[in-house]
């Protein structure tokens, strides 16, 4: 958590992955993000993973440091409010993120109309309104199809969702962006971020669009092999998987005498008419020929005898670790300074995240856990919208809001 | 192509995916990027994918809408030209991003002692400055182990490099956030974005790092099924493979009567003594016995009798398809307006992506191919650093810096 954003308001009506991210990555720097969401929580709030008191990790997870009102937007009252705090004043607010339809009580015309210099950012699955989540939009670009090992010929999904993660980080950065617009010009402006443009234009900003259609074609699948690189999976004298990567040409040069198979590489290069050192997309073509070297030569070593020598030469490599593994390695968990350990509404105890970076310059703040739903309802309808407590409470009374005894 | 960022000027040092990304979303929100390389290119310059020519169709994918000055990086003279790229003067300028190491001739001590104010956005592979790519980060964070059919134990590597990617996304919003910074309090930062941090945060953020220390343990490999979800891969009548996700409970319900399989459902609800609209874990829980139906039901029927049904119940599916297929595909490549058709350097034709999303208040611009390298040298040297032509054609005589002829 960092102070970078520091009096900057955001108002997030939104689930899933894509829009709380954008929400969670303005909070890590220091925006006030206040989250609406259904008296008893949106589609996503009891979404696995769940703790053993049946909590959603993912949900706590993904809202952290925000702060939450819980409305019924079933009712024409509920849907008022949750537009007047979308569009409430102030020259530090008025910035709106979202995942609810184009059309509908949160479009931005209808928003529009009660802040015309509101910057809304709307997170969407495809570009024309469909439906669409990271699953169905990764199969359509084809991305399952190149992924997984040569011999199956089976899709393969990816489990991280990629693309719901970079949307997240790509509507943070247009939100920012459009509000440096708004500071130069005035102007309120829609930023629609459908899931279906971000993927097409991932793939194409890649060479992979330009590959499939003028290059080779559709690209193979190649297992864990690095494409046009030298880089795969080795398995050590001692059992151990490491994924290693030779990309820079010190690394190549350097792997070599390490691995004791100078001669054998040279002895191929001169078969084969090759020089592997200034072209690593050979190292690639001819992986088939090069990987049984590395391979018997990794097959010798056990990895603490390699580890060292790695770290002279700055060998690229990691270990093949499980995430529970991973959670005790210091340099990814354990230990580093963006976690902070927190309780959090499930009632469990364990690292929470906060800004995935750090600012030297700068003092770094804990990270701040998620709020339970509505515990902020009162305090946001009273400094934001600028309710008294008898205005509060009767929306209480009619059941148009709701605090945290509310679930 | 949008002008959100028009007057602001970037210089990207940098190689690979994630630095060269947030230059080019810079660049699509209407910044002005000015990458250095190496005279003869970085080492990137060549990566697969290669066009016919032999020319990086990946190279000039990641770089579109940026200018180029090509400089000699291992000469002190050249060192210092970056340096002062880096800082030159100027309100809307002093915004850096690279991959450099955090010590050596770019670092912020060297570059904030020519401008305090600067603000520097580094991209790294792991936090202490080890060497780490997303392969290495990928494998160290447990992704490969979860990834893949159950039936097959090898880790499955994911093709898409998709923690570059996001850590270029979030260089993005970092860089825009610490101009915001800097506009409020005046001060320079530096903002380091280990690969490392992004990936550990971002399983935190969704809840996985939790669920494998304190709540079910390490997530098993479950194919192509959504985890904790209704949604994997069917197989139509005409052998059509497609994603199909119900995650709302309109989804869910929908999609019943429309397979004609509502008492197949009711039947094993009773069975089993679930109620599996209210409950979408359970869905997931019980796929075993759910996904036949389903299966059965799907194999039944042709795809382009679904579809209309499909589109009607706002059904969440894709169909599964190769790149080059998804390019032909119109709500994706082939007329998506964020496309733009254009000659690249390579000498080849295709769409190239602007701005991954829309803004309907403002006027969508082309997207910009990729300079040739150096192709701005001249140009950057006479305009930002202000050197009279005598002085760059020194330089150039000098070898210290090459104009596009210098390939």
């Amino acid at each position: 958590m960092y102070d970078l954003l520091k009096g900057l308001r955001v108002v997030e009506g939104s689930a899933f992955v894509a829009g709380p991210t954008c929400g969670l990555y303005l909070a890590q720097l220091g925006a006030e993000v206040i989250r609406f969401d259904n008296i008893g929580g949106g589609p996503d709030f009891n979404r696995w993973p769940l703790s053993r008191g049946g909590d959603s990790f993912y949900w706590e997870g993904l809202n952290k440091s925000k702060k939450s009102i819980a409305i019924d937007l079933s009712r024409q009252e509920g849907r008022r409010l949750a537009q007047e705090l979308a569009t409430a004043p102030g020259d530090n607010a008025g910035a709106f993120v979202t995942n609810f339809p184009v059309e509908g009580f949160l479009s931005y015309e209808a928003l529009s109309a009660l802040r015309p210099d509101l910057v809304c950012v709307r997170v969407m699955g495809w570009a024309d309104g469909r439906p669409g989540v990271d699953y169905t939009i990764n199969s359509a670009v084809g991305v399952p199809l190149f992924t997984g090992h040569a011999d199956d010929p089976r899709p393969v999904n990816h489990i991280l969702p990629a693309w719901d993660l970079l949307t997240g980080g790509y509507a943070a950065f247009s939100l920012v962006s459009a509000l440096m617009a708004r500071g130069r010009d005035g102007k309120g402006r829609e930023v629609r971020l459908p899931l279906s443009d971000i993927a097409a234009a991932s793939l194409a900003n890649l060479g992979m669009l330009a590959e499939a259609t003028l290059g080779e074609g559709d690209r193979p699948r190649v297992g864990n092999d690095i494409f046009g690189a030298f880089g795969r999976d080795f398995t050590t004298a001692d059992g151990v998987r490491i994924m290693l990567v030779a990309i820079t040409p010190r690394q190549w040069s350097g792997i070599q005498p390490l691995l004791g198979i100078v001669d054998e590489v040279k002895a191929l290069e001169a078969e084969l008419g090759v020089d592997f050192a200034r072209d690593e997309g050979l190292r690639f073509t001819h992986r088939d020929r090069l990987v049984p070297i590395f391979d018997a030569a990794m097959a010798r070593r056990k990895l603490a005898d390699l580890v060292p020598a790695f770290e002279q030469l700055g060998v690229c490599w990691g270990p093949y670790q499980t995430l529970s593994q991973a959670a005790n390695d210091p340099r990814l968990f354990a230990g580093n300074p963006v976690f902070s350990t927190l309780t959090h509404p499930s009632g469990e105890t364990y690292p929470a995240a906060g800004f995935a970076g750090t600012v030297p310059q700068d003092e770094r703040k804990p990270a701040r856990p998620a709020a339970r739903l509505g515990q902020h309802t009162d305090e946001v309808l009273a400094t934001v919208l600028g309710l008294s407590s008898a205005q509060i409470g009767k929306l209480h009374d009619d059941g148009v809001v709701a605090g945290p005894e509310g679930r």
